[in-house]
C-alpha cells in the first residue's frame, strides 16, 4: 500500500427536499452570492425558484451566471470571474451537474488570481486558494460535488484540460434523490458510465496490496450495476436513484483510491475526443474504457481476472485467465450498450479523420495513465480498437 | 435509504515514519498542548521521544498527562480538564489508541464547560464546543481517530457510558502501520474483533434499500478476516498491519452507516461487562455479538443469510435460509474464537453473578439496539446465551 493523505471535508446533505437549506447553509460563508447553472432544466422543474427562496430568506445578495454547457467552457468561466471580482463576491452555488460544479470551481480559483485562469489548466500556475463553493446537484455522475478537480474546455484550440487543489472541495452539497427523477434515460446512462469509470480508473493499479480499496471499489460497481437498469426503466424509483446519486459521490471522494495510484489514461483519451466533438462525457468513456482495456489487460491478467469474477460474477477459468479477464471485458463493453451508450466511435459517428491530431495532442505533456504508460502510437491504437 | 448528513473532516496521514510530522500538523493549532497517553510501551518503543522531538522542534510548549488505562475512566479525564484550564491549553495530542483518544475527547469537551464533565455521559449536558485534537495512533481498533464519539468509564458505579459530537472529531490522525507491530497478539485480536463489530452494528439495519453501504460494509469485512490471520502470525507484515489499520478507520467514519440506522445494543451489552469486570472491550465484543446475532437473527432471516453468503462465503440454502443464516453466526463465531477471542462468558472467567444487575443497568435509559429493541429480559437471556 502507498503512503496517502485523505482528507474530504465537504458535508454532504442527502435526502428528500433537501435544497430548502441551501440558503442556511451558504449564508456560512456571506451574503454575496453567485448563482451559477446551466440551461433552462432548473427554471422548468422549480428548482431555480426554490433555490432563490431559500437564499432570499437568508438575506443573500444573488448575482447569477446561468448558461454552462456541458464540457464547460472556459470564456464563461473568465465571465464569472470578473463578476466575482467586480461585485466582491464571496460564494459560489452551483446549482446543476458536473459541468457547472467544475465551471464554478474554475471561477472560484480563477477570483483569487491575477493573471488569466486558463493558466491553472496549461501549467503555468496552480491553484492555491479558493473561493467556497457549494453545490446543488442535479446529475449524479462526475462527482464533482466532493471532489478536489476540476475539468475546463479551452474553445481556443479546444483544449479539454483538469486543474486540482484541495482548496476547490465544495464546502458542502446537497443530494436529493428525487431532483434526478427528470433526467433523460441518455443523461443518466452517461452519468452511470462516468461514475464507474471513476471507479475503474482506481482500480486498475499496479499497487499489489490493496485488498480493502479493492473491494469496496467493487461492491461500489456491482451496486451501481444492479441499479442501472431500474433507474432507467423507473425514473422515479426514489430507492434506485438514492443508490446510484450516493454510489457517484462515494467513486469520487478519493476514499476507494487511498494507498493506490489509479490510471486514468481513459479519462485523458476521452477528454481529446470530447474536446474536439463536443459528445457527452460518459459516453466517450463508454468507447474508450473497453478500448482501453483490450489494449492494456495483458499487463495485469490476474487483476483482470479478478474485476471479471468479482465485479460480473465470471467463474474463474484456472487453467485459462486470460478467457477469464476477457470476458470481464466483454461483460463491461456489452453493459455499457445495454444502457444505450455507444460503445465504438462508428456509433457516436465519430470517423478516423482526427485519430493522429488526437493522439499527438494527448500526449503531448508526456505519455498517458499509470497502469500503462501510454504514447502516441498506444493511444493511436485505442482509437484504432474503438472504431 | 434513510436521509443523511455527512461530513468526517479529520486529516488521515496515512504511512512509514509519518509521526515525524507530528509537530508541523499540531501547530496550526498552537502552542501549549497536553500531550496525552497510556502506559510505558510509547516511551519503550521510542515513539514518545520522536513525538516530543517533533513537537520540540515546532517550538510547542507540551504538558503531558500519561496513565490512561483501558476503559479510561473519568477521575483522569477530570484531571485532563483542570490541567488544560490551569495552563491555557489550546490543543489535545492524544498518542495511543482508542482508551487514549477517547480521554482526550472527553478533556477536549470538558475544557468548554463550566460543570463537571460527567454530566456529558449521563445525559445532563450535552457537548456543543471541544478543543482541537490530534492523533498518533497505535491500536488500530476502536476507530476512534476519525469518530465523533468517545467513550468514557464512571469509577463510582462503573458505569461505561458515551458521548458525541462533530466538534469531537480529531483535526487529524497519524497512521504509521509499523507503530502497530509491537502490538500483543492478544491485543491485535481485540483491535480486529472491535473494528468488525463497528461494521457489524452497522449492517444490521431495518432499512431494507442499502445495497451501496451493505457492500462496503461486506468488503472491509471480508478484508478485515483476509488479513487477521496474517498479522498474528507474521505481526511485522507491513502490507497485512496497512489493511487492518485502514480498515479499522474505514470501519467507523461513518462513511458506512450513511443511510441506515445501525443497532449497536452489542456494544451497549458488552459496555456493561467491561464496565464491571475490567475485560477488553474487543474480548467482551466477541462474546456478545455472537449472542446477540443468536437471540434476534428470526428477525430478518434474509439479512443474516445475505450476510452468510457474502461475508463467510456460506452457500445460499434457498429451501432453508435459516440454515445459511445460522452457518453465518457460527463461522463469526469461530472466526473470533480462531484469533484467540474467548467467545463464552466462562471463557472469560466470568461467571453468572452480576447477569440480572449488568441487564437492570443497561437498559434503565431505555430498550437497547434498534434492529431489535432489547428490553431487560432480552439482555439477560443473550447473557445467558453467552455463558
Amino acid at each position: 500500500m502507498q503512503d496517502f493523505v485523505f482528507q474530504n471535508s465537504t458535508k454532504l446533505i442527502f435526502g428528500k427536499d433537501k435544497e430548502q437549506f441551501v440558503g442556511k447553509e451558504a449564508v456560512a460563508y456571506g451574503r454575496k452570492l453567485l448563482l451559477h447553472y446551466g440551461g433552462g432544466s432548473i427554471k422548468s422543474s422549480g428548482l431555480y425558484d426554490r433555490v432563490k427562496e431559500s437564499l432570499k430568506d437568508q438575506g443573500i445578495e444573488v448575482f447569477e451566471l446561468g448558461g454552462v454547457k456541458p464540457n464547460p467552457r472556459v470564456s464563461l468561466v473568465r465571465e464569472g470571474v470578473a463578476l466575482c471580482k467586480e461585485h466582491d463576491i464571496s460564494f459560489i452555488l452551483a446549482v446543476g451537474g458536473g459541468s457547472v460544479i467544475d465551471s464554478a470551481k474554475a471561477i472560484a480559483a480563477g477570483v483569487h488570481y491575477e493573471g488569466d485562469v486558463w493558466d491553472f489548466f496549461d501549467g503555468k500556475a496552480e491553484v492555491t486558494d479558493c473561493l467556497p463553493i457549494g453545490v446543488v446537484l442535479t446529475i449524479p455522475a462526475a462527482g464533482s460535488e466532493s471532489s478536489s478537480g476540476t475539468v475546463i474546455t479551452n474553445e481556443e484550440g479546444w483544449y479539454k484540460r483538469s486543474a486540482m487543489h484541495p482548496s476547490m472541495r465544495p464546502q458542502f452539497a446537497i443530494l436529493n434523490p428525487v431532483l434526478t427523477y427528470t433526467l433523460p434515460a441518455y443523461q443518466t446512462a452517461c452519468g452511470i458510465t462516468d461514475m464507474m469509470a471513476h471507479i475503474l480508473e482506481r482500480y486498475f493499479t499496479n499497487e499489489k496490496n490493496v485488498e480493502l480499496t479493492d473491494r469496496l471499489c467493487e461492491g461500489a460497481l456491482k451496486t451501481i450495476i444492479n441499479h442501472a437498469h431500474t433507474v432507467l426503466e423507473e425514473p422515479t424509483n426514489y430507492d434506485a436513484r438514492a443508490e446510484i446519486m450516493w454510489a457517484g459521490t462515494i467513486a469520487h471522494n478519493d476514499m476507494l483510491g487511498t494507498g493506490r495510484i489509479g490510471d486514468w489514461a481513459s479519462h485523458d483519451i476521452e477528454h481529446e475526443i470530447s474536446g474536439i466533438y463536443d459528445i457527452a462525457h460518459g459516453a466517450g468513456l463508454a468507447i474508450v474504457f473497453p478500448a482501453w482495456m483490450k489494449h492494456v489487460y495483458k499487463h495485469d491478467i490476474n487483476r483482470f481476472a479478478q474485476f471479471a469474477n468479482r465485479v460480473w460474477d465470471v467463474e474463474i477459468d484456472l487453467n485459462n485467465l486470460e478467457k477469464t479477464a476477457l470476458a470481464g471485458i466483454r461483460k463491461t463493453e456489452e453493459f455499457f450498450s445495454s444502457i444505450g451508450m455507444p460503445i465504438t466511435l462508428k456509433e457516436a459517428n465519430i470517423g478516423d479523420e482526427h485519430f493522429s491530431e488526437m493522439a499527438k495532442k494527448g500526449t503531448e505533456r508526456g505519455p498517458l495513465g499509470n497502469f500503462v504508460p501510454l504514447d502516441e502510437t498506444n493511444v493511436l491504437e485505442i482509437f484504432n480498437l474503438a472504431r
